[in-house]
This record gives structure tokens, sequence and C-alpha cells, in this order.
């Protein structure tokens, strides 16, 4: 079987994000990366080209020659990967899908709820995949999660408390280096900086592991550096379409967290804990029971936690592994793509454009919210969408 | 050295709080249990006592019997706990303060402002203690954040995040139970279930390490059990007198947590952490560094923590040590108080009416809050008190 | 119910061990401490019976006063505490018990195998109670265990994994510290450090849990600090009467723990895993099934841990109360052993003479097989006893 | 640059450390997959290549087929690995180093020392890399301990303590399964199952980190499962070169630990812990100081850490990451061994031939040792060699 032809944009040298991509893209042998524009400098786009070991005349020195040039291609790309500035998804998205690729964009889709709305659009018109690449979903306990819930095992999901926070801004002294600057400016990151960045993480796997979206929310947006433009502390609390209670802490500035991302079910039947930083366990409390650790790679999980597990249990996994799940789930939806059916963004376990409009929705109004003195506010579903 | 008088109202046959204050205040040998009115039933009551070994004469059917014949008496007692329903604090404290006794009070100190109020005014015009059992502050490195804070290790401190969330309200089908039902009747639980009952403690913690009040508050009460009269579930955010940032998250229904109680506290130089269920160690991330467990026992912690301290590291100490530090201070306060020296509830760690009349302004304001849309609503700090 | 009237030897000012045993033994006001002779120097031992508020008249300056007097008083002592120095604990036992008294001495019973014989045969002449504490089989979760492999809910157990490691003595400079030294020294400790200290635990945890004695061992003992006469680091790996595996590690220079007294016992149908630190949880793994958190304080659990657990589940308990429910257990049997029955050692929880001398056997035994290049030598049982 | 031309053998359909082992070696775009005979069976050998996208031509149905094409092959590759039956690596890897090819076998090197001695020999006369994959020494804080020992911040180490114990060989019936029965056969395990399996990892792990090897050891091998030809359980105790004091525990009948690789590091000043299943903390304690989590991904770890780091902080990163730092050293050596320079294989982290017959020295006396009532032997080390 023949390796899917994979392309770049951003993720050169450097880029932390644009290694696990390509790690990730490649691990099973589905994707193999032919072509890239992966950087904002012409040359060191393809002097990082060259390093990788790709065909000279598939390293480009922008995004744009990049798309004319595959566009015209005989042998087109399978999957464009955007892993660039965020305030860039929006313009590159949008010519990718236009020009019929499948796009994979790193998150947030984009930093305006307009353009969310204008690439979902976009994508829906085409049959082009649009995903997003909220990486935590393809974690096998992660689906356990979202399997255990739809199969029931929670009864009603009562609460969902999720969490991101972490300390890597509590550096006051770091707000002048550039990779630290960027994230308070509201030009470059919309209107908000840890609820974009890692709040929208925790918020969508409480829509992933529930199968519900965000209905309506507060927040308190909050400083604990003073001077930054946008917030580096947020709470929100909000209700889902189900009408599970939902509670958000997201900050930058707890030190003594290295990554923080938790998530936390309650229903019913049971209780359910997860915790990024140890991804191979999970712990289930059903009601009246003793809490039992569910460890990945065990022969009792759902069917969807087995087929994402590729290590045998007590071997440690990882982010780049998850990031895999994603990719090869891809690889299924591009594969079967070409045989005339039509692909539903849900059919599949990859987030979709859907997704990452939704998030920019809870982004955009959780920091208005904010500002109205934690007002109450909706937040617009799939079915209120036009 | 003779030992201190003390006498319990409440506390009974079956009463863990009842057993705890036992074990914690005989622990040293500062105080002997020789007075009490244990049970609302006097037959039981005067069994429990004789159970317990004490003077026949000093058991009583009723605390206004005992209140009567304890003032008669030549050897006063030099301590009377409050450990009965909620909502019987007020009358109790009052009847006993008034007649010049020290008390301290099972929180919450009552479930009315107006109450509180008052009480607070009776404490103040006479000089007896009237402490608030927030008994987690007994905990050494309970003591050892407060003590780091206020010598400055953390910096200004920026953020508090505490929880107190576990399962014990998941079950539904327990709401008929007598120990549960009274948890979600207004007329014995006030204005608030979980957010009175453990949110207290909660926020007391944040108040007793950071040496500040709260100064305004936004909450959301929620009921992930359907039909209650009272939250099952709360959020609420704050800002504190010094212009900390707080969340707080308190629940009933998390199914999977045992007791849940923690509190984080993160400043410009650092952060620590702390988890009731594993309270010998406290986890200190100073900024730029790695995280150090900071373990209960050991030379190289404050002051206050080390002489909380009782055993050798390593072997755990646990909630009846914890409490037997608050009456160890509640001796040493009363020890003094007759040598004409005015006592001062701020010189000492027991939690005093001041923490118990501002921990019911909390709590009630949350209420409201609630109601009003999640409003932000300023809380009285002490200064602002008549 | 009148409480019962207690006496120390040993456990004065400065003995933690000594504290732990008094708030223990008063903690459900079974026993009151009524005598004592506290400390070797006479003033000390009196000034201390005075500081805890005893009777001037029943503290006395040495042992054998006590000893003297106690026996001639009306009222007799119903318990003596022995908390003094290893090396004198054979003849104060064996005068207290040969008085009359039952007794409850502080491990290791005494530091020869002979000496643990001859009280064995002076306790089983008379019926006193001759209980020696191994304070950790107090742990409700402890007895936990112990049930658990009585009710064949392991099957047969394979397999006991003990250690207790820590660094207290990893500092060589602290060597010339009187606290460490005797520990060091063979005519004050006998023929071993860490083992007869702490191995002599972790060996009766895992006899107490399997309710098998140990058969016969191999043992390395080693030095990290150079210099030092006994060991301060040893292995044992053991066969028990029932044919169970064992491995034994114990360490006073393992730097980073601050107690390390674990156990793990496998057996066909499941594995046990609990760590002294953290004794509120215990880990059971059923063959083919998840790891379960078992937390103390649930209904789930054996009656026997269940008896033993005083406060509700997620409220730690800690070192203290397991004492507590070794001098309850204690206190039970001797208001029985007024009725007219025999007091079998085996009847109760508490460990007794027979397990002292047992510990005896196996440090003495594990020495030997050390320098005899740890040949396996048999371990004498109970049942091999004249 | 070009990627380096790799072949494996052995690793085919549902081998799971062939998988790891193709991603690893893929991750970093230095080496490609472009042959192998990865079945027994050679028609599976066919499909599963194919399946893998390989040219036609370089899929192989039997090792020496593949030998033979290879060594004329004009590009010959630059590596080959073997991840067959342990009893066959002697002949593939010798075949494969006299042929002139860089080779990594798999661990156990063979399963006779007089096989391992030999291959040594053939490996020490070319200039071939004979690499062994103990590959938890990829894992970046693996690193850290090694370059922290070496760096002195231990100061002398005193004590190594380590275990590999979990339950996958508990289950009594699983014995008849192909997948288990063979590790209990003599002819095709060698003298030895969960030493050789788990134990020589575990020693192995001492080695690397202390820069030491064993001199002298004494074991016990035991079954708790009866009737099976080796051991489910053992314990060895050793002295290594530089006279560290050692203590191993290995088991495959532990229930409750799903892969139980640990190691502990005891030195004058201080201590380090580490455990396979949490690979991105260390827990370090310095003498007299508060233990610190050391996490992976920060910037204050040793150079030789932060090179084998891949992920920001708080990322988990896992064992296929593990193992392509494995192969990244690998094509380091590879890539430099062609410009005349020779190559030693200390110079490198990757495990050499070196480490491999020192662990099959280490599991075939270990074995003797228990056969012979737990007598202490000598174990040669590399200066023992002839």
């Amino acid at each position: 079987m023949s390796r899917l032809r994979w392309g770049m944009v951003g993720g050169g040298e450097g880029s932390q994000i644009g290694f696990t991509h390509r790690a990730a893209a490649e691990l099973d042998r589905e994707f193999e990366l032919v072509a890239g524009a992966f950087d904002i400098d012409p040359g060191r786009s393809r002097s990082f080209g060259n390093s990788l070991g790709l065909d000279f005349e598939h390293v480009y020195g922008d995004w744009q020659s990049m798309l004319a040039a595959e566009s015209e291609c005989a042998n087109r790309l399978d999957l464009v990967t955007i892993a660039t500035p965020n305030n860039s998804h929006f313009e590159i998205c949008r010519a990718f899908l236009q020009a019929g690729f499948h796009v994979l964009c790193e998150k947030p889709l984009t930093i305006t709820r307009e353009s969310a709305q204008e690439l979902h659009a976009v994508a829906v018109t085409g049959e082009q995949i649009c995903a997003v690449n909220f990486g935590y979903t393809g974690y096998p306990l992660v689906r356990q999660m979202r399997a255990m819930v739809i199969n029931g095992e929670l009864g009603k999901v009562r609460l969902v408390k999720t969490e991101f926070a972490a300390g890597f801004l509590a550096d006051a002294q770091s707000d002048t280096n550039p990779r630290v600057r960027w994230r308070f400016d509201p030009e470059l990151a919309g209107p908000s900086c840890v609820m974009a960045d890692m709040g929208s993480h925790a918020m969508h796997l409480a829509c992933f592991t529930t199968g519900q979206q965000i209905k309506r929310l507060s927040a308190d947006f909050a400083n604990g550096v003073q001077g930054r433009q946008l917030e580096d502390d947020a709470s929100v609390v909000f209700r889902m379409e189900g009408g599970t209670i939902g509670r958000l802490w997201v900050s930058g500035i707890a030190l003594g967290k290295t990554h923080g991302l938790s998530i936390q079910i309650f229903g019913e039947q049971g209780g359910l804990c997860w915790n990024q930083e140890h991804p191979d366990q999970l712990l289930w409390t059903p009601l009246n029971g003793s809490s039992q650790i569910l460890e990945r790679g065990t022969v009792s999980l759902a069917p969807e936690a087995q087929t994402a597990n590729r290590l045998a249990v007590g071997h440690p996994e990882g982010m780049v592994l998850a990031f895999a799940n994603i990719y090869r789930d891809l690889a299924a939806s591009i594969r079967t793509s070409g045989d005339g059916s039509t692909i539903s963004p849900r059919q599949h376990l990859f987030p979709s454009v859907v997704d990452g409009r939704h998030m920019v929705d809870v982004v955009c109004i959780a920091a208005q919210s904010s500002k109205a003195g934690s007002q109450w506010l909706d937040v617009p579903t799939q079915e209120d969408w036009v």
C-alpha cells in the first residue's frame, strides 16, 4: 500500500509542534512528508526542507508558491498540515481548502468568530477534510472516556471539571521575550491569551468526551502579572447542551505544574479522572465502589481505546503517539474519500472544523463575558448555525 | 501543671466529630473532659457521658442545665466545645459566651449573617475566646504555607486556587437518609449546602494561608442531582483584600475523591500545593526551579510548622493531631488569659469569631451572587465592620 | 466503665515513642496514665511525671522502685508499657511479668535469642499478657490485608515483598551523635542495626498479614558508610511456613525516603500493595482485573478493618491511631482476663511475645547467615519451640 | 543529508518490539527502512514487508537470503536490527557482523556465556558496531542519572536498588500459551526466565547509571507458580567494581504492577529514584535537603539529558522516543565510522556488545549461584576478559 503524500506549512527549525507532527504523521508509514514551506523566511524554509532530505523542487520559500505549484502537480498532496502563527491560519487554510486540499490546521482554527464561521462554510461546501489539531483527543484513554460516556457507563453526565494550568507565564521578566510577547498582543493572539491557547484544549476535551457542545457560560479573566494586555488566568463556568454543569480553570501563572491539563467527568453512576502528564492511567470510580486504575493497553478497555493503542501496558506512549492517532484516522478518511462516499466530519474521531469553530466561539464569548462582569452569555451550538 | 477543665455540648454517640474533639483535646493532657450535654435526647446524653467515665453530676440532659449548673460551679470549665447541629450554634454559643465561658464552636459559626454579626459583637464585648473550628488550619504544613507567605518567600501572592470536592452526595437515593436530608433543607442548613459545609473550609484556608480576607466574589451554584433545594456543586471566583485572584470549586457529587480538600497558592516567586488527604507533604516550586517536596517533621520548616509537629518525619500524623494543635493553642491562650493580659483573637493561630463571621458572610453572599446570575458582589472585610 | 490503670517505664522527655504511647493509650479513654518511671535519670523522671500531671506518689526515679511499690499497691496497674533502650527490655519485662503485671514491650523484645526464649517461657507460664509493639499492625488496612489473605481472596500466597528503607543513617557525620552511635554498638543494639530496628517491623508485617512464620532465610548485610560495626543496609530472602517466597530490603542509607516501610503480597488470585507513609490507601489488583484503591473507612472493607477504623474516609488517621488500636485490643483482653478465661496470645490482633521471640530469632539468624556468606539457615517456628 | 539504509530481521506482524523499532528508527528521518526478513514464515515475511510499502526486491523470506543479497548490493545497508527469538540472536548477529554490517541486536545478546564471548570477539575484531538494545537507557532522565553520578553530584555511590517486577506471568493458566511457554523452556530461553528477560534490563540500568560493572553476586531464583522449569521470581544481591552494594528484585508474578522497572541510586551526597512507568520525572534528594522532582525538558538538566530530549516539559515522551535516542546515537556513530576513525563502543551512549556480554554473564552466573544455595560467585568484568 503506497504512502500518502503529505505537506507542511510552518513547523520549521526550532518548532516543537513541527517535530511532533512529522514524527506522528510518519509513525505508521501512512504519510510521507514530500513538500513544505516551513518558515516565514524563504531561505530558512529551504535549508530546513533540505535537512529533512526532501526533494528540492517540493521545498518552497512561502506557502503561496507551495499552493500554486502543488495545485498544478499531477501527483497531488493528500494532506497539508498548517502549523503557522495563529493569526495566519485563516488565510492559509482557506486557500488550501479552496484549492481542493485536505487540511489539518493547528488550533486555534482562527482568532475571530467571523473567520471561523467562514472557514466552516468553505469546508462544508467542498468535500475536503478540514481537521483541527486538538491533539490530546488522540490519547487512547481520552477515547476511553468518550466511549464510557457514550456507552452509558456513567449514566447521565452531571458535571465536567477541566483545567489546564501551568507556570510557563509566571516569570514577569519573560514578557520581553518574543516567544512570550505575542501571546499578550491582541493583534496576534485575538481576544484571549491562556483561554485561547490552553482553555480551548480543555474545553474541547469536555466536548469530545461528553459528546456535547457548550450552551452558555460565565467567565472571569484575570491577570496575575500586571501590565499584560490579555489574561494570564481564567475561570469559566458553563452549561452544556445536555444540561451538564461545567467548571474550567486555566492559568499560565500556576507555578508547580509543568503542563496541567486534566479532566474529570462525574455522572450518576461513576466518575472519571484523567491527567495529561500521566496519560496512560485513567481513574474510574463507580458509584459506591472503589476507584479503579484503568491502564492503557489492557483488554478490558473499549474498542475505541484499544484501536488507538500501540504499546503493551506499562510502556509509556506519550504525546507523539497520541498525535499519530489523529493522523491515522485522517489517513483512513482520506483513503475512503476517493470512493465516492461523502465524508461527514462527525464520522471520525479527529477534531473537525466544527470543533474548531465552536472553540473559537467559546473563547471569544468567554472574553466578552469577562468584560461584562461575568455575565452569562449564550454560545451558539451547531444546530443554531446557519 | 493541672489539666484544664473541659466540657462538650453535642458530639455524642455516633458523632465522629465528637470523637475527634475528645481525642484531640486530651492528646497533650492539657484538657480533661469533665462535663457535657452530649445529645438532644437527655437519656442518650447521660448514658454516653457515663460510658466516657465522667462524673455523674457533670453529665447533663440538655445544654441549658449544663450552662446553669456549670455557671454556679466553683471550679468552672475552662473551655466549652459546641458540636451541635449548625442551626443551634448561635443560641448555644451566645449563652455560654455571655455566661463568661471560653467557647470553641464547630463551623459554620451560624447560618445567617445577622447571627454571626451578633456573636462577633458578644465575643468582642467580653474577654472570652470564641474560636471556630476550621480544624484543617491545625495541620503543620498548612501553617508552613502561611509562614512562607508571611515571610515573603512567594513574593506577592497572585492567585489562590482551592477546592473541596468529593462524592459523598453523589448517590441520589441517599436523599431520604436523615443524615443527608438536613443538608438540603434551608431551615437547618441556611442558604447553602456544599458551599457552607465544605466551601467555607476551603475559603478559610485561602484566608488563613494568605493573611487576607475576601473582598468580592461571583458564584455559580448548581445541582447535579435534581430536586435538591440547595446546591450540590459550586464555583466561586473572588478577589482578596491584597488583590489576590481566587478560584474555588466545591462539590458533593465528584465521585472518585474521598475528601478532596486542596489548596494551591501562586506567587511571584513560587507556588505551593497541599492536599488534605496527604497532609504530610507540601509541594513547593520556586520560580525557575524544580518542585520540592517539603515533608512535615523536617528541620528546614518554619517555626510555626515545627511547633505544630509531633511525630518524626515519615510517620503520618493525620487529622486528630491537626485538631490537637487547635486545642494546644487554645490552652496556651486560656492559661495566659487569667494573668490580666487581654486576649486578641488575632494573636493566635486558632481560627476566631472573626474568621467564623467572615465565612458566614462569604457563604451567604455567594448564594446571593449565584441567584443574581453570578453577579459580582462585595464582601465586607473586618475593617468595614461596625 | 472505669478506665484501666496504666504505667510506663521509659518514654520520658524528648522521647517520641513515649508521646505516641501516651496519645494512643488514652485516646479511647480505656487507659489512664497513673504511674511511671520515665527516665534513667531519677530527677528527670520525676519532673517529667509531674509535667504530665501525675500523682506525685506514683512517679518513680527508677523502674525497680516502681515495680516494688506498684506490686504492693491495692489498686494494681492493669498494664505497664516498657519503652526503654533495647538492651534493657529483657530484664524489665521479666521482672514485671514475674510480678504479675501485663506488659507491652517496645520492639525488639530483646537483643539475644536466649533472652527472648526466656521471656517467652516466663510469659506462657503465667497468664499475663506480654505484648510486643509492632505498632504498624494497628493500621486498619494492614488488618484488611490479613483478612483478605485469611479469607482466601488472594488464593495461595506465592510471594511477599517488603521493604523498610529510609535515609536517616545516610549522613556519615552523624555517627558521633549519641542518638545514632548506639545503633551501631553491638553491646547496646545486639548483632544488627537496621535489620533489628527496621527489618523486624517489615518481617513481622509479612508474618502478620500472611499468618505464617519464617522457615528459612539467606541474608546479606552490608555497609554503605564505612567504619560502622553493624550493617546499615540489608537484604534477606526467605521462605515461610506455607511455602511463600519472601524478599526483604531494609536500609538506613536510602536518601529520598522519609520512612519507607511497605509491603506487597502476591497470590494466585491477586496482589496487594501498602505503604506506611500513606496508610489510608491499599492497592488491590485481582488477577486479570484493574487495580483498585481500597480506602480506609469504606463499607466494603473486612470487619477487622472496619473495627479498627475511627475517622470517615478521606480524613487521614496516622500512626497514633494505629497504636491506639493496639491499646484498644489490649484493653479488651485485659478486661476479659479477670473472668477466668485463659488468654491465648493468638486470639488477639496485637502482637505477642510469640511474635517478639520469632523476630529476635529472625534478626539474629539473618546476621549469622550474612556472616556465613549468605548461607541459607533454618529459623525455628513456633512448633519447633520446646 | 541522505537517510541511512536500514534493514530488519524479525519484528514482523504482531511484534510490538518490531513496531517500536520502526517508529523509533525513522522518527528523526535518520534511518529509512529499506529491507527485511520479518518472519520465520517466508510468506508472512513477504506480505508484511509489502504492507510496509518496501521495495519488493528487498523483502526476503529468510535472513540467510537477506544476508546473501544485501552483501552483494552496491548500496549496502547501514544498519541491521535483529529482533528474532532469543536463541537465534547469536547465529544471525555473527553472520551479519562477519559480513561487515553494523548490527543492533535485541537483548539478551545470546542465551549462553560462550556465544556471548564469541560475539564479543567477532565484534572487536572488525570495526562494525554491535549494539544491544537495552532500550531504557535511551530515556533522557536515565541519562541524567548517569550524568549526575559521573559529575559527582551523589558523591561515592553506596548502593543501587533496582527492580523489574510485574504480573504478566501470574496467571498459571497462561503457561500453555505459546507466547508464554517458550519463556520457561531452557532450550529457547537459556538458564533463566525473568532474570534474563527483565533482570538484565534492570542490571544494565545499574551498570549504565553508575558506570560500573557487576563484580560478584548471590542469587535466589524461585517459583511462585509450580511446575515451571525456570524461575518466575528472583532476588540478586551484588557488589559492583567500585564497591557499590546492589539489590535487585525481579518478578513476573507481581500482580498489581504493569511494568515495574525502577532504579534507585544512593550516594554519600544524595539519592535518585526513577520509575519507567513515569519516565519524565526523576526524584533527587540531596543529603539533608528536600526531595526535588526533576522534570524532563527543563533547562537545569545535564547536557546528556537535554540532548536526548524532544518535547517541552509536561508533554510525555514515552518509550518510542527513548528508543529513538538509541537510533540517533547509532546514526551519529555510523556516519562518523566511514571517516577512518575507529569506533570505541564506550564512546557512545548506546549499549554495546560489551554490555550485552556482561549481562549474559550476570544472568548465567545468577542462575548458577541460585542452584548453589545462593553462593556468592565472581562475575568477570571487562578487564578480566581475554
